[in-house]
């Protein structure tokens, strides 16, 4: 397996391309509207948020999932249509305007949105668009490039990334594409991420192998908390790669998983990483745990508690406060068998052992934590369970965001 | 039931106190340690934090109240006394010293620390401080000031308060005083509050008075969604009023529990108010849920949602974020039967009907959010359950505060 370039073009017969056609009122430099485009028809999968609240595409998609298949994708930035009216019958113009370019059925095309909540969609200007997004098209890198840019919101860096692995002797190629600072929470925070490949796989192994991923990808992530009404993670496989469709959870979906899972943990991170005001990205992991699942659980109770991001914010070794949001965390545990150590390139301390705080050089741990990837490693003696997280610090970026995201 | 001077000295037979001994070492005007005396013994009870990580102080506290009586309370602030050696034998130390001051058992004596999580507490200097802060008891205002400020961390304000009632034909009355400002949420976030009352109630009547009302007062805020290791809701009751004693759940009972609610619903609205950097006390209420614990679940996600409190620090009327944290709080319920209104002492004004946004007057929103007591009013069709919880707005201030705390 190793990194390419390409994003979702990486993979064979897909073509991408991204323009701004003004549901973006306030920056015309601003891209706004992706597409992606497959040569053939596509094995198809998605999964949505699991808030009660959900925007209009993500109905819709439902419904044009539902025979597993799937041709196209289009995707706004600008607006969220949700809470908003019209919304389903408005993402259903979206996706009949890519039908007609492409020549395929409406209920081919998935389709998504990302922006403010409650406001109506400017479908006018999409559908107007979409036959000048169609002709840009192109099975290239820039192609990638455009439809990445057109996705993201607040986000300060495009995020695509792609791979190459042999799976039953053929070369296969994953590429993804995902925007998401804000509102990124365990369970998907907004966000959308969009993968492409030219496996050949069944509708119903695509699905099981998109939920497996995602599972161990985005759903261990987490900015703020909160969990948007938009957030999905669709994936179109188009078989042009030749290999005996994998049916079954043989070898070969193995080997898929695998790169799946490779490509999804590192566009989480990236996410991570980028989440709104960000300066550090923290990775943390609990080693030792009853089980995975309670691992997870502490792991996230870490790094969403805001008094540890904005602990990291200061480079402020205060393990207290991650001793205490495990502690919070729902889970059981010995208190008195705990051991947290903050590591980075700069180097590694333990602050804690056995539930009690060690004598530390200040000057050591503020250096490990002024790195911008920082870890919070925690050892416990409670089992095999082992999880890693990932978030980022508070920061007063974040506050300046969110304070006025709507004007 | 009529709001009097005198905090937590209002009751009869209560005396209080606070001085700087030296725990907080930075700053010898911040004082540092608090007692409260009763001048008989008292019938009473404590509920602690739900955090698996417990400080010291609670452990030795819940031996202490397992006969549900105590004399006396003192309390420090600048050090948690959690997560450090030694950490039960020093908090028994400083009842015993007390216990030699007053001339009761150690175990008369309940114990509360707050402060920075892992550091061992410097027990000597509290324990030579005890004789002379024992000598500046008073029975008095000025008495329950000093003690309501040696509580105090990053509290910005000093929070007592006391009320006068009738039961059984006799005046009693029940005073109060709280810090806590940072990691507050529900089910007791740092928060330590102490009761006095000199109502004659038995310890089990006193304990369920407790729980009843902590439930609606002090677990219905948030600051920030931490939970801390510390927290302590103490209640002591000498009898001294005169009533008939509250041995069962009769009117006395109610009058009793109306008012204990009064006082702790004021204070929790205070530490709300008083959050980590704050600008903005936040009250959402629910109307018309399932039931009132479906919309107790609904509000507090909306208080505890990062983006609906840095909305609310930038006046933004984001509707959408409060929608949206309502949909992820794990309640089920018809997002097209929801309405949202935003009301101060500017006005009101609805945002979104049933699940749709309004248009409106973006600088009549700007006015009513522009106050510092903003209200959050859902209104749904699911049923008859209504709840209200308090929270604050997300500040520059808030990470400023928590990026550097321990230095």
């Amino acid at each position: 397996m190793k990194w390419i370039e390409g994003g979702v073009c990486a993979a064979q017969g897909f073509k991408a391309a991204g323009m701004h056609v003004g549901v973006k009122t306030h920056n015309k430099d601003k891209k706004d509207v992706a597409l992606i485009v497959s040569d053939v028809e596509c094995s198809a999968a998605a999964v949505y948020t699991t808030n009660v609240v959900k925007a209009a595409p993500i109905h819709v998609d439902k419904e044009h999932l539902k025979n597993g298949k799937a041709r196209a994708a289009i995707i706004n930035s600008g607006n969220a249509n949700a809470c908003a009216p019209n919304g389903e019958e408005n993402a259903e113009k979206m996706c009949a305007a890519v039908a007609a370019a492409v020549g395929c059925e409406a209920s081919d095309v998935v389709v998504s949105s990302t922006g403010v909540i409650g406001q109506t969609i400017n479908v006018k200007v999409i559908e107007d668009g979409v036959p000048a997004l169609y002709k840009q098209l192109a099975h290239s890198a820039a192609g990638s490039d455009a439809a990445a840019s057109a996705i993201m919101t607040t986000d300060t860096v495009k995020k695509e990334v792609a791979v190459e692995t042999t799976i039953g002797g053929k070369t296969v190629k994953i590429g993804g594409m995902c925007k998401g600072s804000g509102m990124i929470h365990p369970n998907m925070g907004t966000m959308l991420c969009y993968l492409t490949t030219d496996c050949a796989i069944s509708p119903d192994m695509i699905r099981a192998a998109l939920l497996e991923t995602v599972t161990v990808s985005f759903n261990r992530i987490s900015v703020d908390g909160d969990t948007s009404t938009n957030d999905t993670c669709c994936v179109l496989a188009n078989g042009m790669a030749g290999n005996a469709e994998i049916t079954e959870k043989n070898d070969d979906y193995a080997a898929f998983v695998a790169a799946l899972k490779e490509i999804c943990t590192k566009l989480a991170r990236a996410m991570a990483s980028d989440g709104e005001g960000a300066k550090h990205l923290i990775t943390c992991t609990v080693n030792g745990a009853k089980s995975e699942k309670s691992a997870e659980t502490m792991a996230k109770s870490v790094i969403d508690s805001s008094l540890t991001k904005a602990a990291i914010f200061g480079a402020d070794a205060n393990w207290g406060r991650v001793l205490c949001a495990m502690g919070y965390s729902g889970e059981q545990f010995d208190p008195e068998k705990v051991d947290v150590h903050f590591t980075s390139a700069a180097g590694d301390i333990e602050v804690c052992h056995q539930g009690r705080g060690l004598a530390f050089d200040e000057d050591v741990a503020k250096k490990i934590l002024t790195e911008h990837d920082v870890e919070i490693n925690i050892f416990m003696a409670e089992g095999g369970g082992t999880c890693t997280c990932w978030g980022c610090d508070l920061t007063y970026d974040y506050v300046k965001i969110n304070g006025d995201y709507r004007t």
